[in-house]
């Protein structure tokens, strides 16, 4: 079943060694197929080199695996939580990507700096808080997917303006309308934890950008007065 | 119209992502036919691996489209600006490229450090002010041409002496004879903005080479007392 | 003889160069077959390029070289001492990777900052104390590894729970339950120790991560409870 | 005339870009011929791609051109000093390779703080003083050669001991029996260079590695008493 989605999410999957964001099996991507609510994710711990199409695991929202020879990712309770709580979500990533990660960490939020950010992140790269050692001991994976839930409700953020997030202490995840885009967000996001550091590291008193350049650039490729591009 | 023209920006865009200046789309060349006053430019948002020639566009100094199936750059005004003012410049490009993006969100010019620098810009490469929320509100990529042309009048820099400016939030344009050696001083603005980074690293304390060293390293490789070279 | 172990620790030491790990010949890999006490190492000084399995050196547990027409690396007393001491490691690495070795050189252990480091190592990677210019002037190799013998002993940590050490002002060892497995390690390691100095430039005040980040995601990889791949 | 050496001296300037140190024409290496006293030298400003082995340049220890259709270096007169002090110099490289350059910026001598760093310098890699104006505005590159000079002959350093220098605000000059050595000692230095600048982000009050260190490294890979690699 699903097997255009199943070919959709592999391609995904395998442009994260492509880009540079993974080391060894150090990421997953999945992509959802919102009519049958069942979503398809890379299998636990399989090398890049060795993943084919076939491979991957299909999920329902209610964490049932309903096809695949393999495990699911480790992470696919995180992934749930979020497609289950945002319908506008069509795919998620996961990685350890090493400028990204720096940042969750770090335990901070990535301050807009310029317009590489705000081309597409509407505001700051929110880092959610650690978790409490009774959701960590518990349902883990689980409760990583609530608490960045929590972090977009409590603080108001559009989770498709701001499609990222980091987790204190682990890392990043991204999402898009597809597989490909949150793969896309993905390596921006690593462009914009990147440069925000340097940014920092040349100017440690620097301030976030006006918001008027935020919404300028965000609106400029977003939305329904957007003139970047063909469309 | 303008094939020859075409063909050089055309090879000037695809050397960007050769040079690692690129991710994605996030980056634009033009060149301009003094002759007959119009410049040609990449389309926006195009990816570079589906770019060929015939998709570069053809602009007027008005800001009229004069041939192209594509949209242009998003950027096109800020080019078209900046060819209306400088009679001497042949080619224009923008980046995100992250070490003098880097710069461009630290508000800061860069300063020039050593032989690398003076090689190719004569004094910092300056950063221009922050747009006022009414001049990005209003005729945005107009207004960032606008305040390059005022940043190089008002501190009296000569723009063929150095050919590149750092944008405030925003990322670095430069500029040269023809298309090609705008690419050529992307590269090398990237270098001496990592170079910059690391040097104050290394001595927090480091003052500006003095303008001796600029000037002999400077007229080394221009003007008429070169000896740099072939020529 | 051992003919698929000199398969083993070749393919592991060609990995080392394929993962960006050495520059020329600054590295070396070892395996040991425990049923005769011998162990494969890599010859000194030699090329990459040039290297083929025939070119390894076997060696026995007490120093002596029992096969081959090349020298042994020039730390093959350290990897004795630690095969020695400890019968469950099977491979070895050293290496100048240079995120490590900036560590080492530091004279610092690294912070466990995040779920990438508690993956792979329980804790913080030690860094072993100075050698005495006595201990430097005597059996220096020997001694590089009864300091790390000494490191893991005096804290108490399990050398299969943290499988690398930086030795102050030299550079990292990791190890393994093979040569692969050591590599595997090598490369952890490396993505780590960048991650973690980027980290404190990020947040100079960063902690180190909860031990219960530590405990889950360690034993998630690791031991009965394991959950993470296909196993 | 010179046939064999200037295939080395071409092979050595084409292992520049291979190996990652320098962008566009930025470098040079030569090597001499101490039998007619003649050296071999890369042409000014010529492109890698377009360099083959009878366009190098050969000149005398005068100074004269005695071979070439091209201009050399504009760097020559600095290598023509430094062979005629020298004699046992073989080979000589000019980069501006980011790392070293950056340390050569920050007008800082590279503190010897550990084994990689011990292995091939044995001691601190030098910086020159600054040039005065009148050095500069006279016999420039003679005067870089002059300043080099002065800086191992009044710190009392062996050049063959210690064979890297920085010259501040420009950049570096490595050398060796032959060109092909001096390449890989500027290959060497922009490793130490970079591990340097990371050791001390790490560890902000780091001190140099004990003198032992260095003599234990450097004298187990040169002199009589050596036992790294095969001979």
């Amino acid at each position: 079943m699903l097997e255009a989605l199943k070919k959709q999410v592999y391609e995904a999957n395998m442009e994260l060694p492509r880009r540079g964001l993974v080391t060894y099996t150090w990421g997953n991507v999945s992509g959802i197929d919102r009519e049958s609510g069942c979503f398809v994710i890379k299998p636990s711990g399989v090398d890049y080199d060795e993943l084919s199409p076939e491979d991957l695991v299909v999920m329902d929202l209610l964490g049932k695996q309903i096809e695949g020879r393999f495990k699911p990712s480790s992470d696919t309770a995180t992934h749930r939580e979020l497609y289950a709580k945002y319908p506008q979500i069509g795919g998620i990533v996961h990685t350890h990507s090493p400028e990204a990660t720096a940042w969750a960490q770090a335990a901070r939020s990535i301050p807009l700096y310029g317009t590489t950010h705000a081309d597409y992140f509407y505001g700051e790269i929110p880092c959610a808080r650690s978790l409490t050692p009774e959701e960590i001991e518990g349902a883990y994976e689980d409760n990583t997917g609530k608490v960045i839930i929590e972090t977009f409700e409590a603080r108001g953020i559009n989770p498709m303006y701001t499609p990222a997030v980091l987790c204190t202490n682990h890392g990043p995840f991204t999402w898009g309308k597809d597989a490909a885009q949150a793969v896309y967000h993905a390596v921006v996001l690593e462009e914009v934890a990147k440069m925000a550091a340097k940014t920092e590291v040349i100017n440690p008193k620097v301030k976030p950008a006006p918001d008027c350049i935020r919404d300028k650039h965000f609106f400029r490729k977003h939305g329904e007065h957007a003139y970047y591009g063909q469309k």
